[in-house]
This record gives C-alpha cells, sequence and structure tokens, in this order.
C-alpha cells in the first residue's frame, strides 16, 4: 500500500575516531554536553571530516482535522486557514525564528478544511482532501489518501534535499492537531489514555476531559492497530506528509530536526515502520504537552530546549537550529590541545 | 572603599501593557514560555516599544588564582595563559559559538599568574596582579586591588556600551575559578560547603574532598563576611572585574546576558550589593556544577538552557543569544490577532 523506503542505520565504525576528534579539542572531555552528542551524530550521518548545515529548510505542513467538530480545541478549523496566511505574510512566530536563525520556510497545504482561494502562489499545494474525517467514528483517512500523503511528503523532501538542503526541519498547523498526535501516541505505546492527552494551546479542563473521552472512543473503535493503520485511522493529512518527508529525509542521509509534540507523533510513525530513521533525528524542544515526555521517551529522545513552549508550527525546531550550528562549528573548528598547545 | 552606582530598578508601570502586547500576538495566551518573560523583561528594560539588541558583545575575563597551588583544578595556572592564547587565536569553544551567533568578543587579562609578553594587541591589559592569594591562608586580595578590578571592569563595560552595545554577557576563564565561586556562594549563603563545591571542569573524588576541605578552612580563616568582602576573600581578579561590568551594566540599563556557575558567583555579589541590578540579568543556562542550582534559586532564576554544559569560558551565554534575539523579534515582528485576521 504505502510506499516502502532503504533506510539503513548509520554506519558506527568510525565513531570512537569521531569521539576521540572531539575529546582533544580544547576544552575539559564532555564539557560541551549535548552539543557533543549531536556533533557526533551529524558527523556519522554526513561521513565527512568536516561538518556542514547547508540551506536549513523549515517545512510547515497544514491540514485539519474532522475530531476538531467535536470542539475538543480552543477554535475552530477556520484558524488553521487563517494562520496559513498568517504564515504566508511572515506574521507567525514560526516566521519570527526563522528570519531570526536564518532559516528558510516553506508552507505546504496539506489538505485544509477551508482553502485559499485563488491559491496564493507561495503556498504549496498538497491536498488530499479538506480535513481528514472525525476518527471518533470512522478512520480519519482513507488508505489511498494515507499512502498519498506520504508520498507527497517524501516528494517535497526530496525536492528540498535535491536543491541543497542538507538539515530538514518540520512544522505543523492544524485545529484538532493535539487530539490526533495523542491518538496516535496512545495506539502505539498502549499507554492511558490520560497520559497522551493533554491541553494542546489551552483547552478547559471541561473540554480535556470530552477530549479524552473522545480519543479514547477512536481507540475503541479502530482496535488493535499497526503504525501505518495507527496514522491511518487517527492521523491527519499534515502528520502524514511529515511523516513521509521523515522517511524520505532518513533515506536521503539526511539530519532532522524534530519538533514538539505533533511533529513527534509523526517521527513516532516513522521510527516504528523503519527504526533507522530514529538515526538520523535531533530533537528539539520538550514542550509541555502531556504526551510529550512520554512520546520522547518511547523514542529515546533528550531534546534540546525546555522552554516551557507549547505553540507548535515548528517553532521549537526554529529555536533550536542555532545550537545545532553551534554544535557543527566547535566541531569544525575548535582548535586540538595539541594545534593550541595546551596542556590540559 | 568601592565605587558606587546608582542602580535603580525597572519602572514596572508598563508591565501590563508590555503583557497585552504579547496576549495579542497570533498564538495562544503563554505558548511561547520562558521567551514571553524575556521579552517582557527587555521591553521593561528599554522602555520603548520597538526592541534591539545592538552589537551583542562578549567579555571575557582571565584571571589565576592562588588556590590552584593546592591542586583542586585538573590542571595548572599556566593553561589560564594557553587558553587566553587559543582565545586569541579564535580557537576556543566561545569563539566558535560568537562566530556563529554573531556576537563580538574581546578578552581581557584581569590578572592571570603567567603573563604573555609580548603584550598581543587583542589582548585587553586589566591586569591587577598575577593572580590572587591563596585564600586557605589569607584574603584572595587586598582591599585597594578588589576596588581596582571592580573599576577596570566597570570601565570596560561602559566603554562596550558607549561603543554601542546593549546587550553585554560575561566569560571567564582562570584555573582555580570553580573553588573562588564555590566559597562565595557558600559564605553569602551560609550553606553547607558540600553544597557549593564541584567538580569544577572534571576533578576526581579525592580532589573533591581536598577541595570541600580548603573551601572550609578558608571561610573559617574570614570569618562572617558581607558580599563585597566574600569577593575581596575568595574572589578572583576575572569574578571582580565581570561583578564591576555587571554593575556599571545595570547602572546604564543595559540587559546582561549571565553564564554559568563562575559569571554567577560576580552576579550574586553584584545583586547582593545592589539588589536591583537583577533586573536587567538573563540567566543563559543550568549547568552541572554542584553549586548552580542553589546559586540560581539563590537568585531567583530561570535559566534558558540545560544542556549539561560544564566549561565556563561564558559559552552558555554565547549559546544562548539566538533565543534572546527570537524574543525580541517576536515582539516586534509578530502579527496581532487583529492585524492578521485571526479569531482565535
Amino acid at each position: 500500500m504505502a510506499p516502502t523506503w532503504q533506510i539503513s542505520h548509520l554506519d558506527r565504525s568510525k565513531q570512537s575516531i569521531i569521539q576521540q576528534k572531539i575529546d582533544l579539542k580544547t576544552k575539559p572531555k564532555g564539557s560541551l554536553g549535548q552539543l557533543e552528542d549531536i556533533a557526533a551524530q551529524i558527523a556519522l550521518i554526513q561521513n565527512t571530516d568536516r561538518l556542514t548545515i547547508n540551506r536549513p529548510m523549515m517545512l510547515v505542513f497544514a491540514g485539519d482535522h474532522g475530531i476538531a467538530e467535536e470542539g475538543v480545541s480552543i477554535t475552530s478549523s477556520r484558524v488553521t486557514q487563517q494562520m496559513v496566511l498568517n504564515f504566508l505574510s511572515g506574521g507567525a512566530a514560526i516566521n519570527c525564528f526563522c528570519r531570526t536563525n536564518h532559516m528558510a520556510i516553506k508552507i505546504i497545504d496539506a489538505g485544509i478544511k477551508y482553502e485559499i482561494l485563488p491559491q496564493p502562489f507561495a503556498l504549496i499545494n498538497q491536498r488530499i482532501a479538506a480535513g481528514t474525517r472525525n476518527f471518533v467514528h470512522e478512520p480519519a483517512m482513507t488508505q489511498e489518501d494515507c499512502a498519498r500523503a506520504l508520498e507527497l511528503g517524501a516528494q517535497i523532501a526530496k525536492q528540498e534535499i535535491a536543491s541543497g538542503s542538507n538539515l530538514l526541519a518540520f512544522g505543523e498547523m492544524g485545529i484538532g492537531n493535539s487530539s490526533a498526535a495523542a491518538a496516535i501516541l496512545a495506539a502505539m505505546t498502549k499507554a492511558d489514555v490520560e497520559q497522551c492527552v493533554g491541553l494542546g494551546t489551552g483547552i478547559t479542563a471541561d473540554q480535556l476531559r470530552l477530549k479524552i473521552e473522545l480519543v479514547c472512543k477512536g481507540l475503541k473503535r479502530a482496535g488493535e492497530v499497526d503504525a501505518l493503520e495507527a496514522l491511518r485511522q487517527f492521523g491527519g493529512f499534515e502528520i502524514a506528509q511529515i511523516c513521509g518527508a521523515i522517511l524520505a529525509s532518513a533515506e536521503a542521509k539526511i539530519t532532522m530536526l524534530i519538533d514538539g509534540f505533533i511533529v513527534g507523533a509523526a517521527a513516532l510513525v516513522a521510527v516504528s515502520l523503519y527504526p533507522a530513521a530514529r538515526d538520523y533525528m535531533i530533537f528539539a524542544h520538550q514542550s509541555h504537552e502531556t504526551g510529550h515526555q512520554l512520546l520522547l521517551e518511547t523514542l529515546r529522545a533528550n531534546p534540546l530546549l525546555d522552554l516551557g513552549l507549547h505553540l507548535g508550527e515548528g517553532s521549537g525546531a526554529a529555536l533550536a537550529i542555532p545550537l545545532v550550528q553551534s554544535a557543527v562549528s566547535f566541531y569544525n573548528q575548535m582548535a586540538s590541545f595539541e594545534g593550541a598547545g595546551v596542556t590540559l
């Protein structure tokens, strides 16, 4: 059904050489903490002595969710469209952070409910449909739509890689998508639904109870599912396209910067399908969304930032890119003890 | 004895206007977490609608410590000189991070043991003496030297501010300076010495025991001390100059980015002398040094990063500057709900 990818684990034969190079830098061993892990990971990914971050690209996928009609969000699907327009005019948080951190950004309509017409020039049209179906009552997507979403996500990732990007980050917008991500997480980890469902962008306690109840209903309806089926049953078109983009990036051996809860759910599906995809992922941040910690633990991820963000859009990833660049710069540029005449 | 400063608390009369401006941005309330606090703080500091980070400057102060002769560090005072040369040739971690994050950097000899001769052009000579005395047996500095160090630190901060910098960050280098910082922290908080003394850049368990014992001896010798006397008894010339630079920056109402444990000790002295100085400080990171958490708690600080760093040099501050710039950019550039036609 879905396309298949050739994704291989990193060749770790050079790991000790890389670690030695890091340990010979003019600093106490291990003193750059997580940045050392990031540098070593990118050195393994790029398999070269001189690391580069070329044309770092933020791909923001937008899609709407049938479950939004249940009132599990702070607002309605109309806001997905409004925020896409805000992205296109450069006024959202993700635009500010990408500008500040010199990251290119592209916006993809993966299937928002209210199409923007006439089609804005800068909006990439990868619409599958006008939003998914309500997963409480039926699968969010058909098998065909799910496969098509994976393909289209992969396609744009491949295009950007072909255009010279060797680091991709993903962002998302879609009213209702924290419900979708929570359902995917619960289905795949079999954890208590209460552990997976959170306040999203800030719902009330009553809405949270409703959200938990509806996710439970959806899970019960769908029954036992594997990763791909979880994506189809509960996912959004933006989540599926991100999952496709992740798989294509892993196939191309490209570093990925994984944002928060929603993008993390796409990453979880990708890693369940192809465990080797995990090797190419850097996790940007820990958000305050309830399920995010469980998700990160499931992926054995140690994120870079913990700033109390709960915005989405890819904002955590856009904020983390300078840390990745700093890891690359110390790996490339820092003097060795011998070179600098330091006798630590 | 020491010079006095005119440091006033921030005028908080516009706090609710600032918060309203943040809350009207196209994002759920509070969803940018700590970045919202940083933006609000800088808005109060700069007292203007359009925030700027101009010519962000990293001042790295180097000094040596008499206590280093006791073997409480992983290496000898010779390495302070070697690392200063490494800073000057651009090969240290702090150079890499400043380059990556577009931050200017200056290196100050505040009193290293082995003077670099002939005097390198790029090294700013603010030498008080060839290292401090061993605080186990006698005060680290004379009253005159301590006052002079504060003055010189203030002087260079004022120069950089006059040259257009409106954000200063401070870094340090000095074998033995985590012992000095630990003693200052213990003297000022009266906490258990074990809570204040850590592994520095990576000493052994035996060295840690010795370090604790020596800090205890120094504290006992000095007896009850106030903040300024703690600085004189235990501090280094680099710590005292940073303290002076902090006070001058606070007087000039300039945003400061406070690095880790050593710079934090200077900040603690500054805030004890002038509590209002705290208003101008942003805390860059939580390091793994034992006393750092206590120090941050004492200063009611919520640092931006927690990357397991334990390097010093100002590295945490240089890594945090893009987050500060991102806070400024969302405050300046993000659209409002009304402006963007978003109906959240």
